[in-house]
């Protein structure tokens, strides 16, 4: 077969580029030593026949499951095989691209009994842990319960006579619910419970728990365990999600973790020298979640801009490109409404790439400080990564779907691999803190950082430096601030967009603290509004601010791995768009106090569109440098050949029923509909 | 078992109304009659095993077909039992709440014939297709075209000899794709194809083509069928969408649908008289769609609303209602955040509604009239359609996920019943005229309304009369005008927030029209952006208005069925909302010309949440009086008793994993991998 003009196509929009593609991958992905990693560790998933995808449109939750346990113990033996670390690891989880049931097993289980088990426990349970001679599970939500920790209803209540736990499912709504790799596959869990000492409760704890024999996997008497069943749109399906009751069930007293709180033999209790000690671990996952987002976005960018170049539809001369053929449509792409829509998620997929590099590393750094005794950056690291996780997946799980709806007709595929990606997306918008209510965090920590600002301002820290300018003797000025654009040109400033992104955040700061202040106290409730606006609208600009770092410091002389000229111009526009086009989308909150004018406003269109324009030439190339390999993308119409309409077609070909010459349920239903009223002669 | 406090939370929010919810429910249907017809017909359909939903979650896409085919004919059965009209038939389908491979023979093949076909080929095809001796779908897109019917690639040739049609797919892009119905029911499609004489193209044309054999089923040769496989979000799973392709497939001339355009035996090809003329059909199809946008975000609402009535977290003691037991958490429905997120949804569910009844209307209207020979009408109908399918089905869409993701954590299970409705509200975003696409209609309309405005402002049709304003002697003070708000007070006032709709729609409008004509002609495409937000901006103005109507309507002393006072209060408080929520939804359009001050937006912001809080009484009265029954919800957390943990784990327990004892996969993976590195004693 002759090669395809979808071929052809992708191949001349691809030649079009004007930076070195490899350059840019090196950037995305920190540098050639992690990309040539990265591509070896997916090299390791892809030649497994387990890992295989043909047929996951097809499994339903019962069938997945089993698939997701195959997966899993082989996802374990690969790791100890080739003796990966926790990093390289990631990456497997990567490629493999679904939750599988064993994933609470690192990424919860022995975390947990790390951070809260004594030296004892680890000796205890880590070993055989780490060699998966048990498997883990994490247990905290309940049938009834989600967010409320103190109002968990499964109780751990000291027995004085044996000194053990006796755990219980107190009500119906007690029942663990969502745990994930409980419902088939997790011999142990660590499970949240309150722990009650003579009938007192001091509060949820977390304990070891035996669940299923290792001998022959079945549930030991007084836990009664079973899967939750299908999760929306087929997501999490290869996970058995399950839920637990605990019937008088009992474990041994050493079975509490207690690195911090401690139980005695004779039932005392000793509380824990630091309340807020356990927050590591939610920044963790907060961090890595945000980087997924951009993960997650790239890849659906990917996928709707390779196929939008190779789809044709309409003669448009005045938007068409190529000049060589004048009979053929034009490039979807080409279309200045799809550009629109398009790349300003490819400029979002990139500025989400470097705000999960910068979290991470601050993560990092604050464990680093932790470790040194030094709890400083906890708050503020703290309020970033809850306002970076709800503004960040919030984004990405707009986006992956707008990707989809920008294909048209054939985006309603389940071979666009855009369905699998929306349903492996989404569930991060309500989980790990639900994306509305998690604003509270930042918003908490920026009122209390504007009391500071109006009486210490040499104490406000780094990231909210912005409310200076807007408190004490600056407070006048601030009130008459407005935006120094006067051309079109202007807009192209760092600075210049920084500046908006400050004045705004800094006005709903302020606007929020004193509204709380100015009001009866216990009404935290009637705000949460506004907290939902200082939150993005913080974590929007950091998301501005982070992404010109990255880029200043990759352009810097003194880089490590300089990214040269061109590469570096192309990574500003996107900047430059990506920080535009979010205040258009928001922009009646740089207008309403007068901050842009009426002139403003249209002129910032106007420079959205042009520089939508200019990256036209880019597009392919910026997608092409996420390496995100056809494997992992596993997209019919978005594979790195564009061969787009080919590989639908062989998609189609592997559907059951076309194996058939005539449908099931024809002699049943078609035949006896069809004759009902006699034969017929046409 | 006791009744659950989630029963009694239900009950007890139930009983807050402060209207009387029959009157409502036959409000939002029409009429007393409607419901009870609706009632009667919903009762047909649950009462038949084929038609039950329980085992749906766990159907893969080839058995999911077949479950179509014979939910299919047994719709056909009943249709024909019970002598039902397309209305009742279009009740069914409401509660059938599944598209299926028969949607198309009612849907498209009987209406094309009817319209496009002469008497005689009435005659021929017509009573064996009522009868359903013959099953037919609609065969229009193709793998490499859509929406652009003139590139069409499936040809349609004279052959002079035998005055015959012979049909081929002249390049592997023919091949048509995702035509519902064809891919294992039907016997028979209505096909656009390029009607070809003596090597010229004649553009698209319809043709009636026999698929399969009315004996055996099996395909015909020349004719080459399949299915495309499974959709995005396990959507459209029943249906069989399908492609074909033809090679040298002959059909007799008479096949050719000849109302309009005519072929003659020796090949003289005649024009149809009007090019519009089929234009009704789309019309038709939209409102129906627009019609529906409202049936699915009230379906979502409802089964949010439930929910987040009977689920508590937290005790919140300044936003709890009930307070005969404060150990009670407060329930969820009763944070403001919550609040301002839902109410806003079921406003907009009772907006959908009226405009699909009015957009109905309208459509019967014009129909008449054409029928009478008048086409004056055509014209503003199909842009009012065009822009209601976007705007409508882009809110319903984005209305239930939204529904979704507010439900938290338990609003990712499968047994919400919300994963099922997205997966059948989303593709409305893009078929029946892409959602983005499609608003260039509106805005081409609107330009040459513009235009009228300004030279015969009394030729202006009804719904872009706001133009006037803004043109002529009057385009001046349009540029001062400014909104008359002075407090918050003022807002609730339908002329004022008609006032502010209009005047954005008018600038809109305005500027776009100046801007096409502004620049050199052909760069239509440039415009896109704008035609997007006019188009929405004029949609948004006509729901406000026709929402406003209906309500004046149903209060009027001299209504059939007048709705009494506290149930016409409710309606206009749910008006106000709809109407000032959406202005503060896209309100830069508002204020970047000065109509809104920055006080102004402060001022819309208090009211919005006013009007919100206002409704907390009614928020489950309002929802259910949609008459959604719990056969058409299908959800364990929204159901009319509001037993939703019961119900969760009831639908749990029908997870087919939690039949067995060990997993499948235990003594395959599991087993070796714990024993891989000897024993473990814990």
């Amino acid at each position: 077969m002759a090669q395809s003009q979808n071929v052809k196509d992708l191949a001349a929009a691809r030649s079009l580029a004007t930076f070195n593609v490899p350059d840019m991958t090196n950037y995305i992905h920190g540098s050639k030593e992690n990309v040539e990693q990265r591509r070896y560790i997916f090299s390791l998933i892809e030649k497994e026949p387990i890992f295989q995808k043909k047929d996951w449109a097809w499994l339903n939750h019962t069938d997945a499951v089993k698939r997701g346990i195959g997966m899993s113990t082989r996802l374990a033996e690969i790791k100890m095989e080739n003796d990966l670390n926790d990093y390289d690891y990631s990456i497997m989880l990567e490629a493999v691209d679904d939750t599988l049931p064993i994933l609470l097993h690192t990424g919860a289980f022995i975390p947990v009994i790390t951070s809260q088990g004594t030296d004892e426990q680890h000796e205890k349970w880590l070993p055989s842990a780490q060699k998966f001679q048990i498997l883990g599970c994490y247990a905290q939500t309940e049938l009834g319960h989600g967010s409320n920790l103190s109002r968990l209803e499964t109780t751990a209540t000291f027995v004085r006579e044996t000194g053990e736990w006796e755990l219980n499912s107190t009500s119906f709504t007690a029942s663990k619910w969502w745990i994930g790799g409980l419902g088939a596959l997790c011999t142990h869990a660590v499970v949240q419970a309150l722990l009650i000492i003579d009938g007192k409760d001091y509060g949820a704890h977390v304990f070891v728990v035996p669940l299923r024999s290792l001998e022959n996997h079945q549930t030991f008497p007084g836990v009664e365990i079973g899967d939750i069943g299908p999760k929306a749109y087929g997501g999490f399906s290869k996970m058995d999600n399950g839920y637990a009751r605990f019937n008088k069930y009992r474990i041994p007293l050493d079975h509490m973790l207690m690195r911090f709180s401690k139980v005695s033999r004779d039932g005392v209790y000793t509380k824990p020298p630091h309340a807020k000690l356990s927050y590591g671990s939610m920044v963790l996952l907060r961090s890595v979640m945000i980087r997924q987002a951009g993960n997650y976005l790239s890849r659906a960018a990917t996928i709707s801009t390779r196929y939008l170049t190779v789809r044709r539809q309409f003669n448009n001369p005045t938007v068409r490109r190529d000049t060589t053929n004048p009979q053929l449509e034009t490039q979807v792409i080409n279309y200045p409404m799809v550009q629109n829509r398009l790349f300003p998620l490819i400029a979002q997929s990139y500025a989400l790439f470097a705000a999960g590099q910068q979290m991470m590393a601050m993560y990092f750094r604050m464990m680093q400080d932790m470790s040194q005794g030094n709890v400083d950056a906890l708050a503020e690291v703290h309020a970033m990564s809850s306002a970076l996780k709800s503004y960040c997946t919030t984004l990405s799980g707009v986006g992956v779907e707008e990707c989809r709806k920008m294909m048209g007709g054939h985006g309603y595929s389940y071979f666009t691999g855009l369905s699998h990606l929306f349903s492996m997306v989404i569930p991060s918008n309500t989980f790990e803190g639900d994306n509305y209510v998690l604003t509270q965090q930042l918003a908490r920590y920026i009122i209390k950082e504007v009391k500071t600002a109006r009486t210490n301002p040499d104490r406000v820290t780094p990231f909210s430096r912005y409310l200076i300018r807007a408190t004490g003797k600056n407070a006048n000025a601030f009130g008459r601030e407005t935006c120094s654009v006067a051309q079109d040109q202007d807009w192209l400033s760092w600075e210049v967009q920084l500046a908006a992104f400050e004045h705004r955040a800094a006005r709903l700061a302020i606007e929020l603290a004193d509204n709380v202040e100015g009001t009866a106290d216990g009404n935290w409730s009637d705000h949460n509004i506004e907290c939902y606006r200082i939150s993005h609208a913080h974590a929007q600009y950091i998301l501005v601010l982070w992404f010109g770092q990255a880029i200043r410091d990759a352009t810097a002389a003194s880089a490590d791995e300089k990214v040269e000229g061109p590469t570096g111009q192309v990574l500003w526009k996107l900047s430059h768009l990506h920080a535009l086009h979010t205040i258009q989308t928001h922009l009646a909150d740089f207008v309403e106090d007068g901050y842009l004018s009426p002139g403003q406003c249209q002129s910032l269109r106007r420079q959205v569109k042009a520089l939508v324009a200019s990256l036209a030439d880019n597009a392919v190339a910026l997608v092409d440098a996420f390496d995100h390999p056809d494997f992992v993308l596993n997209s019919a119409l978005g594979a790195q050949d564009g061969d787009a309409y080919k590989r639908l077609w062989d998609a189609a070909q592997s559907e059951p029923l076309n194996q058939r010459k005539v449908c099931d349920g024809y002699e049943e239903y078609i035949r006896p509909l069809l004759k009902r009223h006699g034969e017929v002669k046409l």
